[in-house]
């Protein structure tokens, strides 16, 4: 169900999102917004009760709110359990129609004759689709796009401008590959004679599951002997880097700038903040959220919150700290011989 | 003016530069080098104290210095209170004559019919301006460059070859965007329904302001539902990832691998070393500095240089050091006992 | 010497890699796997005797091993003194051979007429060879690659799709350039008037040797005034940055995300973590290794092995720690008076 943006009445998203309407039904909307920016044409969501305060002054045409708030509110509302959710939904809903893309192949395309096409592909102008490629239902493949030899794209996925994919990659449904994302390149193995390295040939592939999204500029490496291999409804932020044979379970979100060495297997339902760094062949269990820019040396086999590093200081006071970690083994066996001395005083 | 690199004389120079020259106006250089490795037909530069020694032995053609050293200078001396800004303004006065392209639009470039195109724009092969773009008088597109629907991009502003803009991305005048770059990418924005993630549209844009320069293979995704902002005269290094709706400040410096979550503002005048990483939602005020590979998970209200981390040692200190930091609550807390045993004594 | 992969005899095998075959010379094999994962037509390799167990249950038709283990070899064995360097050989020798290309420039591609290309040159669709470009004897340029006016491109080296070089790049001998990254791009230099920046034109280059690979979606900056080098048989992962003037020395290795800033001269067989981060201006002994996510901001005059950071925590416990950290000179001093106080009693 696709609306035009300007024709979507409260009764039609309070139906969409299985929300409880509290106002006029027949009032129409054009847009979201946060509870403090919205007019009279837009929606506002209340995620929590911080924002209590801006609810009161909202000046939204309805409010996606918990029912628990539905007092509270100035004006029409929305009432369902999860309004975040209920956000979520609705700005798809709402979305601008600008990424509705002709079905066709844009003659300035190269397409491999022996390529696979679905119903309804949309492949933009200088796209190259190699040989053997086959492409579901639906796939959007953006200007400038190289997909190379053998890849399968599931139905309904969409690769932005840009997007590189070496031969034999595997994309499941409703994949989003943001632009500049280079997925199957080679992982980094060399193996050294004592003076220079020898390449190793990465003959593993890239299998990615469905509903995975991936983001501007990320890197994601081939397996040297088996695939590396990220489930289904990960979500991968810009300038990740993921090497060779990584495994990443259902439902993981990795926020930007996260590197993965080779062979680390992360949990199911797992959060990577952003920065954070993993060593190679860890394995990571379910549940487990690291906080950003932490360094994991060793596998974590409980679920929980992880963190390292000192946290921010102002320069001068972070020097002398700084110069005091490099003794701290120091301080410790002087504190441990303290109390030995004060106990047998 | 742009002159010939061989027909540059050492009085249209000064004559550029507001410098006071000494010597022989008709002199005629090709370059700039270094004080050490400048031939007489180069120019060189002295930026601070520390390279006394290489200018008694400069040969270069003359040195661009402060007025106090002109006594201390073997050879001809362009004078003026900021030397090093002096050899910025010559570096491009004497750049070589690579970057003009000849305007026009290449065959291979794909461009929309109602695309607006200012005077003497230059379209490189297989460039793609998508429908409704903007681009003003001057404007440089690279070959490979994607140009999404509706975006706006300043006069005189170059992409390098395979810039990626997404849709409505608006860029403002002299902007330099360097290859690989992605601006305009989807922010990572999901709603969790307590088993799966349920994306978020990202309605907002991305706004550069003037004199903008962003490094290669970096991401600057759009808002959720605002704008990401970055102001005017940012400059912005390679690899940096730069979150939905982030603004910052103008003036400000990012340097190379930082990464800034969600929603936080830099402000004016701010300088981030390289790898620095800011959480989400922060506020940093002006005239920040942070030092490289700095988390900074609090805002910062007041200008001043901030660090984080231990400094580096070898790894066998280090891990007899890193051992006790997990240590250290108890090590205080022992100290603190001790210290009142022995008030007690 | 290429074989088809499936008529490739353990006779074969032995004599590419000199190894000493026990077993018989006629067996086919089909590809390299794991001990534990290998088949009857495949061949595994023992590194290290930490998979002595896996070893006794292989399937493999042959194990690559150290002559020592060749009584516990329960299949047959082709015995070299370094194993793991047989497999980096063999996975060459098996790879499959999608990586040939058909000689020629496709009609997609974009290429100046003053190019200079070799003999076997292979052009992909969309590819931009500028002006004054030479590209040696089996090049392999791929799709959408833009190579830069004045370029030059050694012997059998491989640009996978979608790779930027800028103008005049050197690129030596047998390089491999994986999709996305970016090469001679401005180094981020500029100065700074009291208010605002002014722009240093990066009048250097980038000199690649021979043997060099580079990852995907990894930036290399040009020079401000002299070139940016690296060196032979240097190998750079994804994600990488590497600044204007950085010196690497032959037979380095850089894992993901590394980061270094400008004019620093990293030595000969040095080996840098994944996201290990180096500031500006310094020098790096030969045959340094830098541990993941070590931030070095002093020269390193010796060969060893460096680190810094905090390792992993239970974020509750991270927290009371690095609260502590802030406290640590006080602690440092604190001590030092109780010491002092009992010494004195």
């Amino acid at each position: 169900m696709k609306h035009d943006s300007l024709c979507l009445t409260l009764a039609d998203i309070a139906e969409h999102l299985g929300a409880t309407l509290e106002g006029d039904g027949k009032r129409r909307v054009r847009g979201v917004a946060t509870l403090k920016d919205a007019g009279p044409d837009q929606i506002a969501f209340m995620s929590n009760r911080a924002y209590l305060k801006d609810l009161a002054g909202t000046r939204a045409a309805a409010v996606l709110l918990h029912p628990q708030y539905i007092a509270d509110c100035p004006v029409d509302s929305l009432a369902l359990d999860n309004p975040y959710l209920g956000y979520a939904d609705l700005s798809l809903l709402l979305a601008p129609q600008l990424g509705i893309d002709e079905p066709g192949i844009h003659p300035g395309a190269t397409v491999a004759k022996d390529a696979v096409l679905g119903k309804s592909v949309c492949i933009g102008p200088n796209a190259v689709i190699e040989r053997g490629a086959e492409l579901g239902d639906g796939v959007v493949v953006g200007p400038g796009c190289v997909i190379g030899a053998g890849c399968k794209i599931g139905a309904s996925s969409r690769l932005h401008a840009n997007v590189t994919l070496y031969h034999g990659v595997i994309v499941g449904k409703r994949a989003i590959l943001h632009s500049g994302c280079v997925i199957g390149g080679d992982g980094f193995g060399f193996a050294h004679d004592g003076e220079k390295w020898h390449k190793i040939a990465q003959l593993g592939g890239v299998v990615l599951g469905d509903d995975v999204e991936v983001g501007s500029c990320t890197s994601i490496d081939r397996g040297a002997l088996d695939d590396t291999l990220i489930g289904n409804d990960v979500k991968i932020d810009s300038q990740v880097q993921i090497a060779h044979n990584v495994r990443i379970g259902d439902h993981s979100a990795l926020a930007g700038c996260v590197g993965i060495a080779g062979s680390t297997k992360v949990g199911r339902h797992c959060m990577l903040g952003g920065g954070v760094g993993l060593s190679g062949h860890l394995t990571i269990a379910d549940g487990v959220q690291v906080t950003g820019m932490t360094l994991v040396t060793n596998s974590i086999p409980e679920p929980g919150v992880y963190s390292s590093g000192t946290g921010t200081m102002a320069n001068a006071q972070w020097r002398r700290n700084a110069v005091r970690f490099k003794q701290l083994d120091d301080m410790a066996r002087r504190l441990k011989r303290l109390e030995k001395e004060i106990n047998n005083t």
